[in-house]
């Protein structure tokens, strides 16, 4: 895997490079500070928070668990990492750096965070770095540094596409053990183990927080307590999970009926069928939120066929009825973060593009284009409290409510892959993943 | 358990009550506000940190998940929880407020964290408060009033023992399925997760990261990766792992001999015996930094025995040898922290009592009192880092380097009870819990 990467990775940093020299000329600065951060400490405690690293730091190197740390890029000169390994026998002591990417650097080992702050230059440098440090001199975050940066981090480079391809394998992997235990009939905390062992993966280092739901918990979109003991009577399985690699991630959900609830499965099977129709339209030109527009007349469609709404698609889209049932938006830009960077179309007047009225919750308002990987996660759910409003309100008979209580006790359903857009037919990470386990 | 939690719990709630009226009376509040908090925020990302209620908000309540709830305490008025339950079909919505407490407060209920704000009083206040919400008008956590209420925290109602040896049941029974995970032969993450599932608890609920170490990783003192496959030779396992219960902690640490390392077992036998003694002696009017002291001169008498130090303990105490196998502090308090609050004893000169010279690691040097729940965990380590200081040292000829050499594959051993000091003899919960699975 490190020969295969090398190559990539190399070309992938003279990417990240070129972008921050255009950010640091255009905006004045002559050199770019990245901290790798700290775990955030708890109130009044000394216990810390799981450490995440900048996902900026992480752009640069794949180096996930070096706190104090920073990145010094001066335009012309070879980058530097100033990296620090303390003297120490409370802590795991992060190995000396090593790998493929470790030529590209210049390498300064200090033992201590405020060593690292020393070596840094202060004066007419763009700082990106956690609240905390005091640094003399650089400017904090500028907004246009980051906004230029975030824009190009939507481009996955090969060696990016390399590392989120790894990051699918091993959370297909372990989706299949997760869905082993279902069947075996576990409670979500012993799924959720399942799915942690299959992985190799502590659930601090996974990209997000496991949702796990068995029955009606499917209908909570982010619904991530687990359940210590399975019900009485298992009839769905909604797992909303992914897994890391080398600080990129991987964002997979999949729903599963119980045996004998073919009526579920049916639904199922058609959402999934939509959600591959969707997937294939991630293709250059694509406008993301037409997409989801459509997804919303194909999954109304599937309500009408499914007896569950007797309108047509096009009047549940317009009257807002479809966002009952599908509530959320049809994905979002994946990469160094679940939900990641530069999801949102520029306006020509400044600002960002409106998303379609009526779809507060889109994250996704760009037109696809080459090296965008994006989630394609249409769903369907029956939630109380959606469903209430609109038995209160004027479109309550165009819903067969006999029907949503048949399948309320299931929850809800979500199939989601991660899809990178190509020059050509779009590449599903995760479809991939699954087929060649 | 609920049935005789509700009478140890209004008398728990009249204790914590007067210590709050006390403190808003010397340092003149008229009301106490404490929130809950909210999950801390990953920089530039919309993920959170897993949500760990502020412990002032847990000693009041036992609701360890409702982030953005308020309390407010008036004396002499009934306390007052201001309670957010988003309309929310995003997250899990928190259960209505039910149990034991729920009588003893006024509950009003609100929609959001923001509504929740605008239910407290502002001026003449005192708020204990996490970074972020800005009210206006009250002290935002005025130091005095910290103090005062850290100080009575060290004293454990007979409510707080009760929830704490639950914990410590919970501990001790996954601590067993740990130890029987590594006679199986797991690697370090599948001994980590056999933990958490007869914990029944996830990573994010443990009051603080694992340890699970095998071989020489039982050398680091807070090692907390998680080797994904079991090392060739299997010698030694240590585990310093605790369980939560209704916000209070347990903290325990066992080592583990491979079969056929009888010499480590040998080691192991021995400071288990002596921190078995050690915890005999947590009685009031013991001072706990003598217990300390004391319990390098016992560790270095078992150096001596154990054919590892060739002087005596005295002077191995003196020279600050026995430091160097033993380099942390005896125990800490333990309680709605893992280190909880006020383990140093005030100074009558200001300010709080120096720690004995040369044992900078010490985390508790009161003098104990009935009431107070402490650790104790004596080790005995083979540091690289230190004993390559020691070997370049004056006392390099008091070791023998051999019988050095003999245990460094074995890491170290820690042995670590959570002791109750009474009127009389000391409650060890973490020796009951084991002896009552």
């Amino acid at each position: 895997m490190h020969d295969t990467l090398a190559p990539l990775y190399a070309a992938h940093l003279a990417t990240v490079i070129g972008h921050a020299d255009r950010a640091l000329a255009e905006h004045g600065y002559d050199h770019l500070l990245i901290a790798a951060g700290h775990a955030p400490a708890r109130f009044l405690d000394d216990q810390d928070a799981p450490f995440v690293a900048n996902p900026h730091f992480r752009h640069w190197l794949p180096l996930t668990d070096a706190p104090g740390s920073w990145i010094v890029h001066t335009p012309g000169r070879r980058p530097r990492l100033v990296f620090v390994q303390p003297r120490d026998y409370w802590h795991v002591v992060p190995q000396a750096p090593q790998g493929y990417w470790v030529e590209h650097f210049e390498i300064t080992t200090v033992r201590s965070a405020a060593e690292a702050i020393a070596e840094l230059p202060g004066a007419r440098s763009a700082a990106i770095v956690p609240p905390g440090p005091v640094l003399e001199g650089a400017a904090i975050n500028p907004q246009p540094v980051l906004d230029h940066l975030h824009w190009h981090r939507a481009y996955k480079t090969p060696y990016e596409r390399a590392l989120m391809r790894e990051a699918s394998r091993i959370g297909a992997r372990a989706h299949r053990a997760a869905a082993a235990a279902f069947r075996a009939g576990a409670c979500e905390l012993d799924i959720h183990l399942a799915y942690l062992a299959a992985a190799r993966q502590s659930e601090a280092e996974l990209p997000y927080a496991n949702i796990v739901g068995l029955n009606e918990h499917g209908a909570v979109l982010h619904y991530t307590n687990f359940d210590r003991a399975p019900p009485a009577q298992v009839r769905s399985f909604l797992i909303d999970a992914g897994a890391s690699f080398a600080g990129y991630a991987s964002d997979i959900t999949r729903t599963h009926a119980a045996p004998g609830h073919a009526e579920f499965q049916a639904l199922i099977d058609a959402v999934d069928a939509a959600q591959q129709g969707f997937a294939a339209r991630v293709r250059a030109g694509q406008s993301y939120p037409e997409l989801h527009i459509h997804a919303h007349h194909v999954l109304a469609g599937i309500l009408r066929e499914h007896g569950i709404l007797r309108m047509s698609a096009e009047s549940a889209v317009e009257t807002g009825v479809s966002g009952v049932f599908f509530p959320h938006g049809l994905g979002h830009m994946l990469g160094l973060q679940v939900h990641d960077v530069a999801g949102f179309q520029r306006s020509e007047r400044g600002g960002t593009l409106p998303r379609p009225p009526g779809h507060p919750y889109l994250r996704m308002t760009r037109t696809l284009e080459p090296g965008m990987v994006v989630t394609i996660e249409p769903g369907l759910y029956f939630i109380d409290l959606l469903l209430e409003e609109l038995r209160a309100g004027p479109h309550a008979q165009a819903v067969d409510w006999t029907r949503v209580e048949a399948f309320r006790p299931y929850g809800g359903i979500r199939i989601e892959d991660d899809v990178i857009c190509t020059e050509d037919t779009p590449e599903n990470l995760t479809r991939d993943a699954f087929a060649n386990l």
